[in-house]
């Protein structure tokens, strides 16, 4: 029934060699792995703006040069992760990059950060884009957490159904969003030009302001490039694209990098020429869209579509969070059942890793997650920073054609990466000191568990100069509770595998009880010795334990092997367990991980 | 560590042959299977009043000839309930009493209502307490859920530390209330002999009253037997009496019989000359304790000790719970384990199960568990109707000395029970329903039970004309992943156990694989079999469960007995389990539950 609900809730299972149909075209790509890069540009401009706004509306000008520096990181972004998807064809990311140029610990340094941020992805996303729909429908507001929560199982779905599915589901709204603002930039600018808008909103470029100072501009300046958080999503997630995989990723990079430029320094522009103020009540791209359409049916278009992108921002986590886990699984610094494809292909224990911890951030915090973006933020750039550090050492290695330009891009974006973190940990320390914490852990972690599998393969290994101790013969001790039929069969089943010696075990909870079975006994198996052990505490395990250890003790010496052989009834109906007191499994249990003894379960079906 | 902390929790274990230690003397007894009965003169006056009321102030004088009626009962029930602890030494009670001498379901009507009507009792006495208590300290009262939940589990803790530990701590406070009220009632009667309270307060007894009729007089004195509710417990317990049990269980039982008669009638006769009204914020006892000492010391002294009273009072189902179900459990009507000895050798499951359900019925009801009283009450009378019937059918059948005498007192009880059963029904249907209810499904499921546990008793019989099916030889299956040291002891153990068949069964994932692992094998174990299958959804157990359906069905036809020998990884430290897919495991429970083979685990424990 389990595999029914199953069934329908992600689809019948597909084989191994169906894996190349689930393989995403440019546009699907696009939608999905851009989600969150795109969905930024709600956001982004409005925390330049923030900063700004504490120094007074004279300064607003000064968010056209930022942005100007957030283009300029951007294009270093785009050409530094375009030449990482040529260089790791099979999926590069952050991770890979560190670790092949600049050794383990940066690489798990990225790694790490990037995978605790993906989780920060989706809680932040969710949490916003929830905001934004019970900004319109107050009354909604009360289930915040109910309804970011849902959100989350419903991608957390999309994702189980596999990587096409959820794309051809998700494409719509990214794609309406673009739209959408690019509809807002055109009429904007528009108006501006047919001279509908008055000059007076802004100050010109290059008015003096009293009290900026270049800590500021920074701020400011790290502030706005949160908005390129994700653009790293399509350089881990090659192995999803259709053949030639990293030509069209690399093409769907370029797109993305061009739509994201355009979008948002056409926000950034209007807001500037409207001389838009960021308020705590209406977002800055909800005030353009005001002043450029008022309250109308395109109003409520842009309003929508931005709500619902960021809530499938989220997406963009649940496409990279599988695929680094997959690159750590295989370095083994993870559990390796990251590595499994579940029933659509897809890395299913990623996808409710990543769901399970989501929402767990999103009970912790009760949906306000938003200070939780700076944090987000220093994740992303601090992996930024070290891949395109690990792209400087390849070109100075590797010096092939043309690598000067080559290192002089990734000098750039390493440079402004390493800038903006920094930034980030002088003006936001109180917000991004946990990653000072949780970074330490999960790399001592990561090294912990490879340290685990590496010794636990070296136990495996067959050592042909270290010849397995043979086995010269066998024990087998049948515990009883009684004459019955289980008994039999179990007694019948351990006279079948000749062993040396068969040892039938009674623990009895009363003297007088004692003599009477041993009495039975001898008329009923008279081939069979019998064992009477008295317990004294009414526990069958504890008797029936110490037994087992001085049996064991003995054949160990003559390299026999002892085998306790369970009987466990297995009752018609599930509620007949309770009416069973289930010594049997719990033998099994408790011998199996105390004991050096090999243990059979004879079960024994109830015919009704 | 679990079993350290239980050991600080509840106490070393005890042998069983410890268990007569663990037996009470009469003054130990009484206070611990008294506390309930003598709790309720708390309510029980009220509860008379209450119903008057509805009526006038005049016709509170009914009061008095109400509680002679509840008297007469009272000494109805106790007399009875003596007679039922000598023709019962083991342990009587409404159940083995209703069985034996009106047939199975009438014992199974009264022990199915008695032991919801334990968890009820738990329930509603603690809640009731714990009011008491946040009445008094009114910052306290949203934690009512908590503070009755930490009650119900301090309670439970002294029961699991054993009977006569639970004793010695209980008594202190039932002695107390005791005092209180004898105090109270002497200082009262005192003022009133030396007329220091005026005639004035009440309305002579025989004053005419409009509007009184039967049916009011009625539930006033359904209402007042309330406080009866309790008085079965002693017979239910003789087994925990030092010997000669039933000798000191009567004596104990009228103890207490005397001692509430007193309390309860000292209590009903203040309020009467003292003019008491019931009132929806003061209790009665507190009134009459206002009137005669005013807010002094004895005040406090009265109101604490009765609070105190009502939260022990729950210590009442303590005792009588896992006993009736003990009862219940040796007839096969609910599951065996009620009949284990815990290590402080009390009933442990059945206290457990007793504080689990009462903790979620306070949970349930929000702790304003009043409501539930009637209910209770209902369930309460329900078996002392049938058990004194059944005395009543015992005295006609056996005609002892003196059976005449015997009858007339149980006909007397039973027929005042059945009446207070009927005018409870009558006038609080909307309260007393849910038993309807309830008790034909439990009735229904006891019967469920047995059937189950004597079908399987058939089942398991030893049936010396129909003998048991020979094995003829034996197949061995072992699951391999690779060529490990895991698979080399497994195949060991395989080999040392002679079986005819020793196949090695291995699934793989990708065909290419397939042959590489197959050539491997040949090389490594050339006298083993190795059958290789493919699965194409990535599921190990699927292929692995239809290969060994495919051997076992050939293998049933020559009567041979199929074994899958599994390895299971032991990791050396507890975390480790989640690094392995724990496929042992999985592979164990699936086949144990679903296939009809004999499942051997070889552990295999990492050394690091």
């Amino acid at each position: 029934m389990v595999s029914e609900l199953k069934k329908v809730i992600i689809g019948k299972p597909l084989k191994s060699h169906e894996l190349g149909e689930q393989k995403l075209i440019k546009t699907k790509a696009l939608a999905i792995l851009s989600s969150d890069a795109l969905s930024s540009v709600a956001y982004g401009p409005e925390q330049i703006l923030i900063v700004l706004a504490t120094i007074g509306a004279a300064a607003y000008w000064y968010s056209i040069p930022i942005a100007i520096g957030v283009l300029v990181l951007l294009t270093a972004l785009i050409l530094s992760y375009r030449q990482i998807i040529f260089a790791y064809p099979k999926g590069g990311g952050a991770y890979v990059v560190s670790k092949n140029n600049l050794g383990i610990n940066a690489g798990l340094i990225a790694g790490g950060s990037l995978l605790v941020d993906y989780i920060l992805t989706v809680a932040v996303s969710v949490s916003a884009g929830t905001d934004a729909i019970t900004s319109a429908f107050p009354a909604l507001h009360s289930y915040n957490v109910a309804i970011a929560i849902f959100f989350v199982l419903f991608i957390t779905v999309l994702n189980l159904r596999g990587v096409t599915e959820s794309a051809s589901i998700l494409a719509y709204p990214v794609y309406l969003f673009v739209l959408a603002i690019f509809i807002l930039i055109g009429v904007g600018i528009y108006k501006i030009v047919i001279g509908g808008v008055s000059p007076d909103l802004h100050t010109p470029i290059g008015t003096p302001v009293a009290g900026i100072s270049l800590f500021i501009l920074l701020r400011a300046f790290a502030s706005g490039s949160s908005a390129l958080t994700g653009v790293e999503a399509i350089s881990n997630a090659i192995p999803n694209f259709k053949d030639p995989a990293p030509n069209n990723a690399a093409k769907t990079l370029l797109l993305m990098g061009v739509l994201l430029a355009l979008l948002f320094s056409g926000i950034i522009y209007l807001a500037y020429y409207y001389g838009i103020s960021p308020s705590e009540k209406v977002t800055v791209v909800s005030q353009i869209a005001e002043s450029i359409f008022g309250r109308n049916f395109m109003y409520f278009f842009i309003q929508g579509t931005t709500a619902l992108i960021l809530i499938l921002a989220a997406n963009t986590g649940y496409s990279a969070f599988p695929l680094l886990a997959v690159n750590l699984a295989k370095d083994k610094f993870i559990p390796r059942m990251f590595t499994v494809r579940g029933d659509r292909l897809g890395y299913s224990n990623g996808i409710i890793i990543l769901a399970a911890f989501s929402i767990i951030l999103i009970i912790v915090f009760k949906g306000q997650t938003e200070h939780l973006i700076p944090l987000y933020a220093v994740g992303v750039f601090l992996p930024f920073t070290l891949s395109q550090t690990g792209m400087m050492v390849k070109w100075i290695r590797e010096k092939p054609e043309g690598w000067m330009l080559k290192l002089i891009t990734n000098t750039i974006g390493a440079f402004i990466s390493f800038i903006v973190t920094i930034v980030f940990f002088l003006t936001k320390f109180p917000q991004v000191w946990p990653i000072l914490i949780f970074l330490p852990i999960i790399i001592i972690l990561f090294h912990q568990i490879r340290k685990h599998y590496e010794s636990v393969g070296e136990q495996l290994r067959i050592n042909p100069n270290e010849p397995v101790v043979p086995i010269e013969g066998n024990i087998i001790i049948v515990p009883v509770a009684g004459i019955t039929q289980v008994v039999e069969n179990s007694l019948n089943y351990a006279k079948s595998l000749s062993a040396d010696h068969i040892i039938a075990v009674y623990v009895s909870f009363e003297r007088e009880d004692e003599k009477r079975f041993e009495e039975k006994w001898k008329q009923w198996q008279p081939d069979i010795r019998l064992v009477t052990l008295h317990s004294y505490y009414r526990s069958i395990i504890s008797p029936l334990t110490k037994f087992i250890d001085t049996v064991e003790h003995k054949a160990s010496e003559a390299n026999y092997q002892v085998t306790v052989v369970i009987p466990q009834f297995i009752p018609k109906k599930g509620w007949h367990h309770i009416l069973h007191n289930q010594s049997g499994l719990l033998i099994h249990s408790y011998l199996l991980y105390r004991r050096k003894v090999i243990i059979t379960t004879v079960p024994y079906r109830f015919k009704k």
